[in-house]
């Protein structure tokens, strides 16, 4: 956000606290929705429901819908019956299901008894798909035309329905309650001719997903496709909805930031970070914790079974954390890249064989430097610079040859467990840094004591 | 992408090798540029330059931009002068410039040299901003109207110029070259008299961007306020341009890519990994896994001050990997977190108090529960289970309070870290898991033996 933006919402808290309404309506006028919403924030319980009512007619909805749930409830609390009817129905039926998804069971049916019953029925069309369908995203508000329509009648609809619409740009034509095909809003204004009929505009290679669909999958097609509008159908064909670009922004990054948690092992959060309790923040991340606390169990296993080599020369331990840091950094680069390419679809589940021959040859690359790497470093630095006598050739050898072998191990590992993940329809991103470095600590120690024992025993 | 589209795209590579051209076009027909481009991958040098020709006049450029630039550039090289100027031409001036970016200097010459003078100006023009700039993402094909015009004239000017615009859904206003107002295609098709003036439609409030700001910002002003297009001016206000959310798209999962890379300590690729030679990988990957390599040497370092230590208690040896690892995993938690929320504007550097606050209740909650089930996993597990007469109350006590320390240590360097990247100017996705678990991995051996020796010895 920008700086100027910043400084005028700490200066409207100051204009709030001190009651000069006269000059916030004025400074609020010249504001965007979204950049009002968050001074809420930062106001009392009393002061809310005062700055809402200084917002104009055209900006109150908008306002509302970019505000935190918590402020969201305690307005509609505090508004009557009339007020709360005006904002219900100046909103789109899609942002009204998003706040109603937020709210306790009481207030959603006051929303909803308030709503008119055209809109209630649209609400509640929406909120009966899953979370994270294509129909949950949907808007129920979209210009909907016929093929035996000239361009002037299309004109017309748009003219007496566009205003309540989410978007007019892109127009669905029906047929029998089907979606025969596609007229864009530039088909029409460059049409030449205003008796053009619509049959003979349209595109009807229409691009469209099923409502039960994922919500990814519509993002991923709006992307792909380049489209501003696309349309949502039943198992029948029937168009029941439209999700527009600007809800898939959201989506795209929000399934962004929950693959960004779950990759650092943190349940993806509702709310946002300043937003959550640290209690909330806690459950968020001790089960996992926990989770790998305890599967760290099996490299004490294995370090205690090798104790009595490892007293013999305790001079292996100072290199574990090395080995095992190394290991774990070159398993989460290759999972890390992996994750994100299946999640942007770049990579296929069939590509498991070209994965696996591609991290045989980097981690070969990255395995051979890094053992050349560290041999110079152990003979060199430890043993030369540090005058450690307990560090012979054979030690340097035996490190990096385990650095060696566990890198090759660790890559693939990493570019493997998550194609894996994907096919057993498991979210791949678990298969990230946490999980790939308990699996290469446990194993790096095993080679590293194997080697270490034929060589140095 | 959907299943059907690969069994489509892998019959078109057979019916090439079998030279059935007449199917081929009739199948082209029915598909998207973005499905045909993958398409050309597959195939030798001799064929493709032959798919490409049975595409259609108003799918080749559109295919055209969506193909890998390795096949671009065979293409060119393979067009005759009359075929590039085609192609050109048909081109949004954006995409001719993403097209050239990616071309060796010869073949940008020849592009520049068959493309329209007008064109070549608009390209060059573009060209001469920085890489990740607004002006870099702009195109300057954007509708202009003059406040003086109405809404009918302004609907002439949409018909004659718009065919080559990349919106016409909001037009610019220009007053002595400077930016006065936006319309929308919508107010202009809502308008219920055709002679009303452009001035008393426009919305002066207009949000824009300079042209050297960073594409990122721009990202976040179209996400944020659910824009269509973005204008783009100067440091005079004159408008250069215009950013389209289809684009803005496309830089949303860039920089979420990006960030995800240099989380896993990776230089962010410029291809996608199936596009790559291991050999790029390799480089991509080697340089941070040799830097994290030798600054584990500090852990080595304490690893070895302690030495003695150690060998009087083997015992302690076991516990190392989870004491670091769960140190790590806590810290990459709450770094992750802070990355991202800075990265999408929900956390400002101001915030840093706050964050300190957090994290250090969050942390108390998990090392608490954490050394909490470490003491009873020991006692229990290791102790009693495997029967381990070497672990005593003390070494439990020992490890429990170690672990307690780490993870608050671990959790506030995490939080902390990205906040103060942010603040030098760094990119905050450099102090992720790698980063703070080579770190933490030091630390958290410091707080151990520090402990250990206070106890124990």
């Amino acid at each position: 956000m920008a700086q100027n933006i910043v400084t005028l919402q700490e200066t409207l808290v100051t204009l709030v606290q001190n009651k000069k309404y006269a000059v916030i309506k004025e400074v609020l006028a010249t504001m965007e929705p979204s950049d009002i919403a968050p001074i809420f924030d930062d106001l009392t319980e009393q002061e809310v429901p005062i700055l809402f009512r200084l917002l104009s007619k055209d900006t109150a909805a908008e306002t509302f819908v970019e505000m935190d749930p918590d402020n969201q409830e305690l307005l509609i609390k505090s508004f009557s019956d009339t007020e709360l009817k005006q904002i219900v129905d100046d909103l789109y039926v899609d942002d009204a299901v998003d706040i109603i998804e937020d709210m306790p069971s009481n207030v959603v049916k006051r929303i909803l008894k308030q709503a008119h019953p055209e809109v209630r029925k649209q609400i509640n069309e929406i909120l009966k798909y899953p979370e994270d369908s294509a129909g949950s995203v949907m808007t129920t508000e979209f210009v909907s035309l016929k093929e035996s329509m000239t361009v002037s009648e299309a004109f017309d609809v748009i003219r007496n329905t566009g205003v309540d619409k989410e978007t007019i740009y892109t127009c669905y034509v029906r047929k029998d309650n089907k979606l025969a095909g596609i007229v864009s809003a530039k088909d029409l204004m460059l049409a030449k001719d205003p008796k053009t009929k619509i049959k003979d505009l349209m595109d009807c290679n229409v691009i469209s997903i099923n409502v039960h669909d994922d919500q990814e999958n519509a993002a991923k097609m709006i992307k792909q496709y380049d489209l501003m509008a696309l349309p949502v159908v039943d198992n029948e064909n029937f168009i029941v909805g439209i999700i527009t670009f600007d809800d898939i922004m959201d989506v795209l990054e929000e399934e962004a930031t929950e693959d960004m948690a779950i990759m650092a092992a943190v349940t993806p959060p509702e709310k946002t970070y300043l937003h959550s309790s640290p209690f909330e923040v806690f459950l968020q991340r001790i089960p996992w914790l926990m989770i790998l606390m305890v599967s760290s169990t099996f490299t004490a296993l294995i370090i205690n079974h090798f104790e009595s080599a490892l007293a013999a020369q305790v001079v292996l331990t100072a290199f574990i954390p090395m080995l095992m840091g190394t290991g774990g950094n070159s398993g989460s680069q290759s999972s890390v890249t992996i994750i994100r390419s299946l999640s942007l679809g770049e990579l296929e589940l069939n590509d498991l064989p070209k994965v696996i021959l591609k991290e045989l040859l980097i981690s070969a690359l990255c395995g051979l430097a890094l053992a050349a790497a560290c041999f110079g470093k152990i003979m060199l630095i430890d043993r030369l610079l540090m005058n450690n006598d307990a560090i012979t050739i054979s030690v340097a050898m035996v490190v990096s040859l385990s650095m060696f072998i566990t890198v090759i191990f660790a890559k693939l590992i990493g570019g493997v467990l998550p194609i894996i993940a994907k096919k057993l329809g498991a979210d791949p991103a678990v298969m990230s840094a946490p999980f790939i470095t308990t699996i290469v600590d446990a194993m790096s120690l095993v080679f590293f004591f194997k080697v270490a024992s034929s060589v140095l025993f």
